[in-house]
């Protein structure tokens, strides 16, 4: 081995032990939190702060994304030294359920696999486990319904949101897009870049199969095929990227939501979820917004959905900027109550960071 | 907030941040070693003895457990700055094959789900792939037969092992054994209890179920029934654990081998495997052995298995300790090349660390 080698060996194995030092420091710090907190240590809008400072001050090379992931592992670890969280998500294990916990809390947790998101919310309140993750946007399911219902009813709070990102490319063995005549994926991927292959490929023929990794087989089987499918099918099946990131949406994100007895308290970037009625009335729902206008809150999503209850005939569900604790926000929704028939909020909480 | 609490949070903060910037230089010299070694940078070896090491060197409160998944995180991040690594494994997402690869390489790596062990192997000879993750004893299944032919054909080598604990308790709502009726488990799990459930409940009426985690729901609706399952399970369900870690075998582990194109150079704690055949007559198995014997060589497991070509009737697969470049391995195995009619060396590999 060279000299410059073992040089650089020998500085990694240094810093490692410098590293190892402060982890053990920290821990031990983060006991004694635990101790004055008596055990109730896991703040998700600390987590957030640590974790977007870290990014902020990160000089490189390494990705802020991957600084992220090393510090959530280490504030999972540090957090498990109390007792491990108990996480339920809807299973089973290895849906992007479980990815979306995991990429949440790390690898410390108890993680517990449920068969319906009711089940999910059923474990929290009764507090078999301490926290739920659910799925409130799937981009091969759109809104889950099941959810906002479930947030509606239950006297359960949102205390952090998950976002896993999900790209489609376009694969095969053919040098271009000229010769092909057939195109493999699963229903899903082709409804997510439905437009974009209504444009470039009209005429291609569209078949459907099971999965997204069969897709890239049967197209790797000819140079007249191509399939839709993510990174890796490309790399295991020998494809070339005819086109990357071709689908419609390019934040297509599957959302999920960190559910527990308590929301977060403010961490300087949160959002607040709420629901509330509007009579059927022209203008009810403009109305119904002008609060949010007046004291400049933004509002980032709003959802309607037909009220399971007979006095009202819809509900509208709706994610706002700011933390229900901000001036601003306390004041919009102050009025808010005003106006609606019903308001809840179901939670403020810091956005996604990873 | 007291002060108290403002003083170890400020602790905290500061150890971030020396970490954060000695995780940078940690990066940039690992980007310095991937020039000199023009990307050849993931040494199988070198991660071993990195985390053997610091679990050593920790001075807790953190497991060791916990520091080791810390850096293997870090090495997993430092190790994509060249290229992400590619890994292939059995498929689908979400298997214990998924957990194995996350739980050896990190998270940083792409991740290739294949639908067959033969995929995997084709995927790295092909070059698709720069590892693969294949499962080669597993708790559900027995020895993996298919993995082991695959090895005896294929020119690739073992660079790794992986090894995921797998316990299973007795749950129950009732608060001891004497009035259940009923036990509910997966038809495995029932298996890997078998011997345990003979002695201590020979007379409990065994219901083969779908899954554990169904298991522990039925268990959840009377006192008279109980279920083989996992902690989580308990958690989940609010059941209490009767018996904990009532598999029989106390080190039911699913074991898992990484595939590439070359082995592992010593790392000081290895293990070599091997595929050699003997003759069809009494005492061959026994002086096949003998040179093992002579040199001071453990074998850790023996396994025969019919051949499937003509020449020999029976090959065995052995796992020896040591690294073929130690002095007595490679003795032993100069002589044992003599003695068989084959010996076919399947790699040196560091034993599982995390």
């Amino acid at each position: 081995m060279s000299d410059e080698l073992l040089n650089l060996r020998k500085n990694i194995d240094r810093l490692d032990e410098e590293i190892l030092v402060r982890l053990a420091e920290r821990a031990r710090h983060a006991q004694r939190v635990g101790e004055i907190k008596q055990g109730n240590v896991y703040r998700p809008e600390r987590e957030a702060q640590v974790l977007r400072r870290l990014g902020a001050a990160n000089p490189g090379p390494l990705p802020d994304l991957a600084v992220q992931r090393i510090f959530r592992e280490i504030m999972s670890a540090c957090l498990a030294l109390e007792r491990p969280l108990r996480v339920a998500y809807l299973g089973p294990a290895g849906t992007f359920s479980e990815s979306a916990s995991r990429k949440h809390f790390g690898s410390a947790p108890n993680f517990v696999p449920t068969s319906t998101i009711e089940e999910v919310f059923r474990a929290v309140e009764a507090g078999n486990v301490d926290y739920g993750v659910v799925p409130v946007e799937n981009s091969t399911e759109g809104v889950v319904g099941g959810t906002l219902d479930l947030l509606l009813e239950n006297p359960l709070q949102i205390c952090g949101e998950v976002k896993l990102r999900i790209h489609q490319h376009l694969l095969s063995k053919a040098a271009g897009i000229g010769a092909l005549k057939r195109l493999y994926s699963h229903a899903q991927s082709l409804a997510q870049c439905h437009e974009w292959l209504n444009r470039k490929l009209p005429s291609l023929s569209r078949v459907p199969v099971a999965s997204n990794a069969e897709a890239a087989r049967l197209a790797s089987e000819d140079a007249e095929s191509c399939a839709i499918a993510g990174e890796a099918a490309a790399d295991l099946y020998g494809l070339g990227v005819l086109a990357a990131n071709i689908e419609d949406d390019p934040n297509n994100t599957t959302c999920f939501l960190v559910i527990a007895h308590h929301d977060a308290d403010r961490s300087g970037q949160d959002k607040t979820s709420l629901v509330c009625s509007a009579p059927n009335r022209p203008g009810a729902v403009h109305a119904l917004l002008e609060p949010l206008a007046k004291h400049g809150v933004s509002m980032s999503k709003l959802q309607s959905r037909p009220a399971r209850g007979g006095l009202w005939e819809y509900v509208f569900y709706m994610d706002i900027e700011g933390h229900r604790d901000d001036p601003e926000v306390a004041a919009a929704l102050k009025e808010l109550n005003e106006r609606a028939g019903f308001v809840k909020v179901l939670g403020s909480y810091p956005g996604a960071v990873i």
